[in-house]
């Protein structure tokens, strides 16, 4: 038995590993956890793989996330990315590097996150494999891997065309939203964060600080998206403004977003990050999968690769991380 | 142009990242680095997978590593657990984590180890994808990914039999010389380490230094021992008589150790880690591919999991990353 009040350092490695295992659930793969490697089914014969770290300090402060809200958004990071291409999420493998500090129940905690995650945005998709190392900062770095529909090919950034329907599934701004929420409220007099009093907000400021801890990316519909025919497509992690300019360079176009359909704020909606909704375009006459809305029209590449309301965007665009954070902890 | 002196805080994630792909070479995925994710040929319609981090500090110390040496060894300690299963390495994800003030020549150097070690030691696979986040400690956590012969399976630890030849391909114990002697010859009066001086070194240390920091698995034997028969296999990566004992563990075996095979340092043959050899069984009659030679025998199962030279070994058995490492950086 393990008593979660102890260190991972008291725990070693074994046992910590075990009490990992015991919270993960079933295998789905021909292989699971506890081999050299994992070996999973690949449909027939691709597969879509993805990585994406979150580091303490620079993508989570403790004081704000628990260690079941760092599992579920590290899962759901990496299975929008899988979503994105258009293909199924069907196993993470999980690099955990933790301070030998780190309270067991973290690590537990953390565990089941990924799962629920994975059961609750990707059914039969579960963590496969992993590593567990000691580090002097806390990181998550989440392998994705998934599968295409039988012959149906994988849904770029690169495929949008002049006149194609610009549309999004998920939110655009909220989590930045939550965010802000979290460094105006939720700080010291020496601007180190605090644990999140919930007494001190309205519901729908719950909701925002809940889309920046636990987001919920619509991952059901990037497969979807690819059955209605998606020209483009890729997940908005560093903000819309940005991530449309992304999807634009690469298609060789450029996209026009109409901001009245961006909400009440829609210069958070253009910068804010982290939301992980999917942007794709798709042709003229498709129908768009439900869940999809049109926020804009792909034109012939002008001068820019974003235009707003058909005009150069001169807000803030995203996030870069060497620029973007400042060091306090917490 | 990047400037080499520059850091990467200076130069952001954009060039940082530019600069990285121009050092990694040819794809050889259906869809390489650029979009959400890698979309990957897997065969027959398995594969294998697995993850594996280095970390600063308790992994590797700047001081002793170059650039190089850590992608070096990042890409061959994954390669051999591709390897382990009897699989074909054909594509790494690296998720690094940079401090800002990571010189950009230290990054590039380790593109080159990745793309170098994936040229030397599993042809054809290549760094396909990955993820680049700032991090207050520098962090390297790769993915392996690879496929197995046309309807072989995947060689397990759980399938040595007793009268099985326990055979090793690789080094046993060089790695851990070498890092004895980084310990021993390069540290100051603090215990901080300093630049390794060659001068120092007879050629015998330069190499067992070399195996450290940058170890040569011998990866084709993987797929080369699924094709003999091996009944099981597995990496080395934490001291033979510990790695030997997991594979028992998961056979119900006992593995018997000949002291006689293993050097003339047999002490640090069994508790030495991070060689990176290949463990694995063969029937009694099984021809060994070149390259393996025998160290033992498979046994019933016994009171413990590993004898040596028919006896219980009392000798210290292997690595526990919370409990085995000092927290000095270098």
């Amino acid at each position: 038995m393990t008593n979660d009040a102890q260190t991972v350092g008291e725990l070693g490695e074994a046992r910590v590993l075990a009490a990992i295992l015991a919270r993960l659930g079933p295998s789905r793969a021909v292989i699971g956890p506890g081999d050299d490697a994992a070996v999973l089914e690949a449909g027939r014969g691709r597969i879509v793989a993805t990585v994406d770290t979150l580091v303490h300090g620079p993508d989570f402060r403790l004081a704000w996330s628990s260690g079941y809200d760092l599992g579920w958004k590290a899962a759901a990071v990496n299975l929008a990315d899988v979503a994105a291409m258009g293909a199924h999420p069907t196993a993470l493998l999980v690099a955990l590097a933790l301070p030998d500090d780190t309270p067991s129940r973290l690590v537990t905690a953390l565990a089941d996150g990924l799962r629920e995650a994975c059961d609750a945005l990707a059914p039969g998709c579960a963590v496969e494999g992993g590593d567990l190392t000691v580090s002097p900062t806390l990181t998550v770095a989440v392998t994705a891997l998934g599968v295409l529909d039988d012959d149906r090919p994988p849904v770029l950034r690169s495929g949008a065309r002049p006149g194609d329907v610009l549309a999004l599934a998920g939110d655009a701004g909220r989590a930045a939203q939550g965010l802000r929420l979290l460094f105006e409220r939720f700080r010291d007099d020496e601007g180190a964060p605090v644990p999140v009093d919930q007494t001190r907000l309205t519901p729908d400021e719950s909701d925002a600080i809940a889309a920046q801890l636990r987001p919920v990316p619509p991952i059901r519909l990037g497969p979807a998206a690819a059955a209605a025919g998606a020209t483009a497509m890729m997940d908005v992690s560093d903000g819309l403004a940005l991530d449309a300019s992304r999807l634009a360079d690469a298609s060789g176009v450029t996209a026009d977003l109409a901001s009245e359909t961006l909400g009440a704020d829609a210069a958070t909606a253009l910068s804010g990050g982290e939301d992980h909704a999917l942007l794709a375009t798709f042709g003229a006459r498709a129908v768009l999968p439900d869940g999809f809305r049109r926020i804009g029209t792909v034109r012939e590449r002008a001068a820019v690769a974003v235009l707003v309301d058909g005009a150069r965007y001169d807000g803030q665009t995203g996030w870069d991380p060497y620029t973007g954070w400042d060091a306090a902890l917490g």
